[in-house]
């Protein structure tokens, strides 16, 4: 397999981190978002019609969008899963999953955060704001759905779940960007949990072919 | 089973499809997001720590997100279903779906251009630009992927299925805030033969009980 990636991409980074828990070997092919090669005409006809990173090459499927991908990955390798097959389990791993890819994640990546910059002419502090504002009120409600499931280690037991893979992109971006996470110590607790696991490591940006620092 | 609901909410009017696609009878228990219901201490502790809409309750278990909770009704009631089994047609209708649900919609829902607003004081020019662009470039590449898979005469063959759900709400949006879809011929007749469907017109905002004109 192919992983199109750009190394601080949150939705790369998730996929990153599915793919080594399941133990798939995969060669990273580099998108630099900063430079717009998304947007590419090669990669949007042939590679991913939403113009986005990541997209899995698996033979001749191509496929964007990272919970397509990880629920692609949980079907044709199943072990470990990801997302469970028990009914309200996997509906609360679902839960907290999409709340942050939908409620925080998107308000807060690279194409929205230049709009405010160069469209609507935002002061950094502004910007700052925005980024802060968005994630403390997604954590809170991610941290409430911590609080009703959450046994520990992981968000919902003993083994990482896609709630996981969601969760530790976007803390470490919210770490990146010096937000204040000290309201919501079950999911930091679960962020320091995962950094020990290997498949976490190898999937950090820090730790990718096209790492910028 | 009850659901949580705005009548202008896409995140509910998704779930409203899905319930009535499967003719699963519920009832409508609305939650007024303009004028902040959905974050009254009640509905977050009791029902929803998302502290959003909508909320499904079916029986004991209580369900935030409206992704999550398809999936859920998907397991519960297989029939029809709206995420397929077969692997790759299953991943085709998640790319659209979440493309929909995290690259469009976060940004041009009522929270959003709320904080547009009262934080950043654009003007309304503005705020129609910010709508406007972040429409055309999501449809651009749900168009995109359509011409790819589309056969029609929904996004994905003869049955509705996730994509289409999530597809309606967001064009009939698109619609109200006047963009202009031209550009989108493949959409646009998948949006125009849902709404002879039943179940896609029982779920239209107009339709609702909590329906404001």
């Amino acid at each position: 397999m192919q992983l199109h990636s750009f190394f601080n991409s949150s939705t790369s980074y998730r996929v990153r981190i599915a793919l080594a828990l399941k133990g798939l070997a995969y060669d990273t092919l580099p998108v630099n978002i900063r430079a717009g090669e998304h947007r590419a005409a090669d990669y949007v006809a042939n590679v991913n019609p939403s113009a986005t990173v990541p997209a899995l090459i698996d033979g001749d499927f191509r496929l964007g969008q990272s919970l397509a991908i990880i629920d692609y990955l949980d079907r044709t390798h199943p072990e470990p899963r990801l997302i469970p097959l028990d009914t309200e389990l996997r509906a609360r791993v679902l839960e907290l999953s999409t709340l942050i890819a939908c409620d925080i994640h998107p308000l807060n990546n690279l194409r929205v955060l230049r709009y405010l910059e160069t469209e609507l002419k935002v002061t950094p502090q502004q910007k700052t704001a925005w980024y802060r504002h968005w994630v403390a009120q997604g954590m809170a409600g991610v941290e409430r759905l911590l609080e009703r499931s959450n046994a520990g280690p992981w968000c919902f037991g003993s083994q990482p779940t896609l709630a996981d893979v969601t969760l530790v992109p976007q803390i470490a971006n919210a770490l990146r960007m010096d937000c204040d996470l000290s309201a919501y110590p079950r999911s930091l607790a679960v962020y320091e949990h995962a950094l020990k696991h290997p498949a976490f490591a190898a999937a950090e940006p820090q730790r990718q072919p096209d790492y910028i620092a």
